[in-house]
């Protein structure tokens, strides 16, 4: 784990179900950190006043997440609730509550029982543990069926540093951030500036680039702590992109993780646009396909429906040549310049969506551009999930 | 049924299943013909044809329409397929092929088994009566569970005339037109930019105003004859707009029908926005509710889970005051200025979403702006339907 931090998760009463609902992280002394947000108008009290303090510091020594209840359209009260949260934490950690930020996960529009929040926090501060990151993860799982953490370790002129990844998703998922909270804590020294930059670039590379249903949640929080407590220190600009090279590679594989976990989903599947007029036009349609029911349900099906697909680009505003198009599921070109490549691509397609993971490269020919986003299949599980949630 | 119209529908073996796939409309003589389609921008050859038709001569006499097959994505051949069809009909009909328009749905990038429509055509056309128009709708379903015609009769100084308005939907419906194809009849007498100034403003208050499940189809049409063989006759702007209205009527009655029948659906949601700051901004919060996976399985699931409506409101792209907004079920006001009412009037809310309609008003308390979006729950069976399709 990075040098300085240490993680528990606790069940504190705010799930009916009795599992782990209260987590923290906490860094000997008080670390950088950047952060992204939902672009939701409707937003949860933790990402306002996580904004606020990311703002006015510039340093955080603790993040204290609930899952259960998002604190969210909860107004003053739910404000109040949030900064409770976080003078707990700060209390028992003996920390200035400046340097706390906070967030949360669930069922809109409810109080948080904060009070349970507040009983549970001076014994969850007491089990801090460089080994217990695993129970941080569980701790924030909502419809989650596994935990999801990523470890990796790089070097600077021969000086290690490590980057460790919790996230959680599974449902209102797509670009522009999800249900989806993500803490990254690393113990490279690093300057404000450079990080919040490093955090937004691969972002943009890694969590916005998933979709499971198209729904965009008010409390989508990506926070990255870097202690500066190894000796690898960013000196140059070379030093930044390796960190950042390293930094994508947690996310996209966490972000992928999300996805694959995604509710009710089967199979993850890579929409690759290529040779698009621009990049900008590759990911709308990249976006468009990968958030179309009907698409995602012939995915589930394993039904190698590529006239959906195709509906779906030509809905998604962009003006292309549509008789240049190829489409390919991995290695199988079933779609040649726009037209059907015949019973044998087909057969040999339809063997390719019953894979777990497999990618559909849609081959534009009309320029440069280039797009890829994760998405999954959308099944019966889905909605079994989402229509019972509150129940 | 208006007068100077026949109809017929047949099976000519498209649908593998046997049932009814060929329909033709015909009408006595050349009528005054009006269309709107799709905005996709992969369209199906009928697309093609039939615009050009449109603009080329702006009278109509048959349409001829199969189910089964979209005739989409194939090519040249495509078209010539669609040509023979119309020859076929206007070869049956002795008429000028000019004046024949052809319309496809059902699979695409399969060809068009253009033999099959030329061996029924004869004994379609033969069949022609003005009681048909039932078999005609039979004809052009696809995953519909039901047929869908209206008639609603009109009168102007004192000499009456009939609308009737055949439909289909089901999937791939939603605003900017749908896998929708609808006909519509009257013996009005009306001039061509009159006839198309009507059929595009009340397309926008009807089957722009729908949606199933946020896909767009290659084959949308919408196409209105006008035969001019009762006494009615449109000489004043009055006029105009009470036949606007009547044809609004229709239409607003079959896209509600759509909808009602949408995979899986088990419910006819009404979501209507108001005060919110300009219609285009309420439109957009409409749509991005009423296309909301997360919505739409939570009213299947019959839970009053408002913080999805608020979270899709949230990502809509519209700049609004959270804490001005009030969302009622029916009568039941379930959040008053961004709050949660309590649990009684959720219980009351949980009573109006077991009805099999009704409407979600969203009170922005922001302007003056207002939109309505029909749209139905996302049921088990909507992805059962579709992950089976094809098979």
């Amino acid at each position: 784990m990075p040098k300085g931090f240490t993680a528990a998760g606790t069940a504190a009463g705010i799930k009916k179900n009795g599992k782990k609902d209260l987590g923290l992280i906490y860094c000997e002394k008080p670390a950088t950190v950047a952060g992204v947000f939902t672009r939701n108008r409707v937003t949860a009290a933790c990402v306002a006043l996580d904004r606020k303090r990311l703002a006015e510091s510039g340093v955080c020594q603790a993040i204290i997440v609930n899952s259960g209840n998002a604190n969210c359209c909860t107004g003053d009260a739910g404000m109040a609730d949030a900064l409770a949260m976080a003078n707990a934490a700060a209390s028992a950690l003996g920390i200035d509550t400046q340097h706390v930020m906070v967030a949360s996960t669930g069922v809109i529009g409810q109080r948080l029982p904060v009070q349970k929040v507040e009983k549970a926090v001076p014994e969850l501060a007491a089990s801090l543990a460089s080994d217990r990151f695993s129970d941080f993860a569980e701790s924030i799982m909502t419809t989650d069926t596994i935990p999801k953490i990523v470890t990796r370790r790089g070097e600077i002129d021969g000086a290690a540093y490590t980057v460790t990844g919790i996230a959680k998703g599974a449902g209102m998922i797509r670009p522009d951030m999800a249900t989806m909270l993500c803490f990254v804590c690393t113990d490279i020294g690093i300057g404000r500036e450079d990080l919040q930059s490093i955090v937004a670039e691969t972002n943009e590379k890694s969590f916005n680039c998933i979709t499971i249903d198209g729904d965009t949640s008010t409390n989508d929080t990506l926070l990255v702590l870097a202690s500066g407590m190894s000796d690898a220190y960013i000196k140059t600009a070379g030093h930044k992109a390796a960190f950042g090279k390293l930094m994508e590679e947690v996310l996209v594989t966490l972000a992928k993780m999300i996805v694959k976990d995604g509710e009710g989903a089967t199979k993850l599947v890579e929409i690759s646009v290529v040779n698009a007029p621009s990049d900008e036009d590759a990911k709308k349609i990249a976006d468009t396909v990968a958030n179309s029911n009907l698409v995602k349900t012939a995915f589930f099906g394993e039904d190698a429906n590529w006239g959906r697909i195709v509906a779906a680009m030509g809905r998604s505003g962009v003006d292309f040549a549509y008789d240049r198009v190829d489409i390919c599921f991995n290695e199988v070109r079933l779609v040649e310049n726009g037209l059907y490549a015949g019973p044998d691509a087909e057969k040999a397609a339809s063997e390719v969506l019953k894979l777990p993971e497999f990618t559909i490269v849609l081959d534009m020919k009309s320029g440069g551009g280039e797009a890829v986003v994760w998405t999954c299949d959308f099944s019966l599980d889905y909605v079994r999930i989402n229509a019972d949630y509150r129940s």
